[in-house]
């Protein structure tokens, strides 16, 4: 079995050229997190709403071919040591990780390094707002969490997952649509300001 | 000639293994402006006085091998459409572009994209503090210019570059040294606190 730097056994999506889906229809809904995501941050930057990007995915290049212009002939994908997602909006400094799971009962946090709870520690102390993007796919549900409440149960709990009645109590369901995608802007004014 | 997706001949450097410079001296000071900036990141950040990183440098990967692990065999820098760098300063959102220039009458602008002049602008709207962090290799010295008179000179007075009398008139020489390697958390105090 291939372990791929993000400790999952899926490839990482977002390096690997594709279609970008365009249209959103109730069968694929929830399949791409990490689009629905983009594409929401795409119509909020061009509202003029919000400035959030994806950090690239960090790759480790070892080999350029410079024959015929610049081919990268070895290379690997390396482990993001912060997040997916950072930006500004209102002023205050955004950032977050995304994450599904096809778990019906709990959030498994063992595919969130000690790098990135390290980091959104790090980020709350110096006064920005950092959160998790949580989607449970057999529900269609994505949630907004506060990650003081996952760094709670990784550091303080220790436990290995966060109950799905946690996250429903806790975090906050973001409406899905189709402009934007996810209106989670609405949950960051309701949260954080 | 080669062009590399930064608008220059130059090899995009921090894509590329090579030793993390640890010690400064006379002789290299200056060399590396993006390795100097890496080093004093990472300074604040062991030292808990900000969260600053390095956006990776985007690459389109079209090919992966997945026989021993996931070795990438076909990819493609791209061009970064943001800035180099971006965090959160005591609460505020810190996005900023780091270029050196031979030059030492002016800094010129053309390998700045519109891309980044428009991200620029937006995070100035959205509350963020943007700036360049400017190196004249021939003098030693490094200076931090608020965005505004980047775009300024780009957007109102059409110039192709912006003199070097203009960038010590209204930019701030930045305190260099040893750890950290570039004071510039200093400057930010100073012009945006």
């Amino acid at each position: 079995m291939i372990k791929y730097p993000n400790g999952s056994c899926e490839k990482p999506k977002s390096t690997i050229n594709k279609k970008k889906r365009g249209i959103t229809t109730a069968a694929n809904r929830g399949m791409d997190l990490e689009n629905d995501i983009n594409i929401s941050n795409q119509y909020y930057l061009e509202n003029d709403l919000a400035v959030i990007t994806k950090r690239p995915t960090p790759i480790n290049v070892v080999r350029v071919d410079y024959t015929h212009g610049a081919k990268i002939t070895d290379a690997y994908f390396e482990k993001q040591s912060t997040t997916d997602y950072n930006g500004v909006y209102k002023g205050r400094y955004i950032d977050f990780e995304a994450k599904n799971t096809k778990s019906k009962s709990s959030f498994p946090l063992s595919n969130i390094s000690h790098h990135q709870v390290d980091h959104l520690k790090r980020v709350i102390r110096h006064g920005g707002i950092a959160f998790f993007i949580i989607e449970f796919e057999a529900y269609n549900e994505i949630y907004l969490l506060d990650a003081k409440h996952v760094i709670d149960f990784i550091n303080e709990l220790k436990r290995k997952s966060i109950p799905y009645n946690e996250i429903k109590e806790h975090g906050y369901l973001i409406k899905q649509g189709f402009n934007p995608r996810l209106y989670y802007l609405d949950i960051i004014d309701k949260v954080y300001f």
